[in-house]
């Protein structure tokens, strides 16, 4: 079934349903104007956004509606995780070409409210509108944090440690198996899942957001060396990363094995890892660990440490030291992508 | 100069300056995973989201990038006028293609700073991507309202009289003269500046927010026939429109004469007028009236009565009744679009 069959009001009282799951606070859904919710007292409003076009993000043969959905919105609720929030509202634009299956648009649909259900967030709107060529996903997320909790990317001091809270460089692997049309045998199925259906992880930068221990955290979006980076920059650091600390998972290294990659270069520059990098003062690392681990039942790893400003490496068993670009993942640039 | 010349992290630092007009209450801006704002304690969050899609939406080679960044961010702010609200922060995100010169993107940032500037509102982050074909901006405004103050589409009652706040079809009359490419003399050039920048009526919003006397209010964006439907269909209740009442500019007239069109018919079914629609109380009509008149120096026009559910109808002076399509403007039907 094609759109222009049901049309745009149609398509709206399609998707209307299942939207709304959290009604407290709400005033206003879909349906009106705006959305018109009530700020819980007390708390800052975090508010974060990000646009997804097709053939520029996803390939629309490479992947089902649902984990379109899905990754669309786990994309911005894991910009609020890194702000130590709790994800509220979502708002879903949709520019859709005419050629699109209703079915599919359905599944990206059911892919967003299966994760937003799992984290408690309403749809209260959006906009739907045609496009000529290519999808775009445009989604908004709300969402608040308690003014002494909240986890930005400055604040970062010399002498912490740098952690991470998940495995790295898995994403972007899934993504060359993808591009290159591999069949995913089982084996390495998790690159592909890494890739599609990343966790946001809201709870992992609640628990960083209370401990008091973090001084700046961010979500891996970019890229390990240009996120890391951003912190750096925002906080007027520098920092050192220790290349045998990176986490490699065990199908990353399959992988590189059997393709001929570096797993430490596409730990540094992989990108879209959704997993959270922060900054933590020395003396509060072992309790922050510990609860870390008692938590989610994995370690917060600790890869590397801050340093003066200026200080930008990345140092190998072997003693070598690599400048570590800051650049990383650029959209424009005719020299950008990931790189070391 | 081309974007891939500078990058994304230079096209971000070229943009960043004079965004954060308001720096009250903002906790971080731009340069972080999301915004943190502090609520206004005692109101309610507005949020609104609009997709303007290249060859939808607008032709670049018809516009400049002033006008295109003017009226994106106008329509997000005309939806928080529709709720009676005050316009807050903006999110704004650009898919760009890479043929896009600097330039014209500089001049749709300029056209939004400085309509931004004119309201108070902030601009506190965003999304900045390539794109394969088509320039794509989506636009999240945030914005806030004092809760016994807000301004729904439901809320009508029979008997309230319908009225709007300026004039209608002219925008529909300008786009008509840029899709078929007729030079605007100077008498006509009322219509394409209705059409390409649109002024958001933030401060009529709230003068009828104010009042007490108005029960619902929409922007009108899809068209007059279309948009007053939203209101009988969340309100519950029927609408019969006068249509020698309708505000017709002289421009739409001379306009319709030349090249005849039926100036009722546009009006009722342009779209893109960004004036308010809105219900009001007869008993207190008249001092809103009174009271608009003398803050904007022009009437509030009265046009047609809400009815009983199931009218929707136009009457004519000579006693004619024409059926109100309720449907109006739609993306993707393939009858849709403007019609009586």
């Amino acid at each position: 079934m094609l759109l222009k069959q049901i049309g745009e009001f149609g398509f709206i009282q399609r998707i209307r349903n299942g939207c709304l799951i959290r009604p407290q606070g709400v005033v206003r859904a879909i349906g009106d104007d705006a959305a018109a919710i009530a700020p819980e007292p007390g708390r800052l409003t975090l508010v974060t956004t990000d646009l997804l076009v097709e053939r520029i993000h996803f390939l629309t043969d490479a992947v089902t509606g649902e984990e379109l959905g899905h990754k669309a919105l786990a994309v911005n609720l894991s910009d609020i995780a890194a702000m130590g929030g709790t994800a509220r509202e979502a708002f879903v634009s949709l520019a859709i070409p005419e050629r699109y299956p209703v079915e599919f648009l359905d599944g990206i649909y059911r892919g967003m409210k299966t994760l937003a259900a799992l984290y408690g967030v309403n749809i209260l709107g959006g906009d739907t509108t045609g496009a000529k060529e290519d999808l775009v996903i445009c989604i908004t997320v709300v969402g608040s944090v308690a003014p002494e909790r909240i986890l930005t990317r400055a604040g970062a001091q010399v002498g912490d440690a740098v952690c991470v809270t998940g495995a790295l460089g898995d994403s972007r692997a899934g993504l060359h198996l993808i591009l290159n049309n591999i069949p995913v045998e089982s084996e390495m199925a998790a690159l592909r899942r890494a890739h599609v259906r990343p966790e946001p992880q809201l709870r992992e930068g609640r628990l960083l957001a209370d401990s008091s221990a973090v001084t700046a955290a961010i979500d891996i979006s970019d890229g390990l060396s240009s996120d890391v980076g951003h912190i750096a920059e925002e906080s007027k650091v520098g920092v050192r990363l220790f290349a045998d600390k990176l986490p490699l998972s065990e199908e990353l290294g399959l992988f590189c094995r059997r393709y001929g990659f570096d797993p430490v270069s596409w730990a540094l520059a992989g990108g879209e890892d959704y997993c959270l990098l922060c900054t933590v003062a020395p003396s509060l690392l072992e309790s922050l660990a510990g609860a870390f681990r008692e938590s989610f039942g994995r370690p917060l790893i600790v890869i590397g440490e801050i340093a003066e400003a200026g200080v930008a490496e990345v140092v190998f068993p072997d003693g070598r030291r690599v400048f570590l670009e800051a650049g990383g993942w650029d959209h424009f640039s005719s020299d950008g992508g990931p790189h070391l």
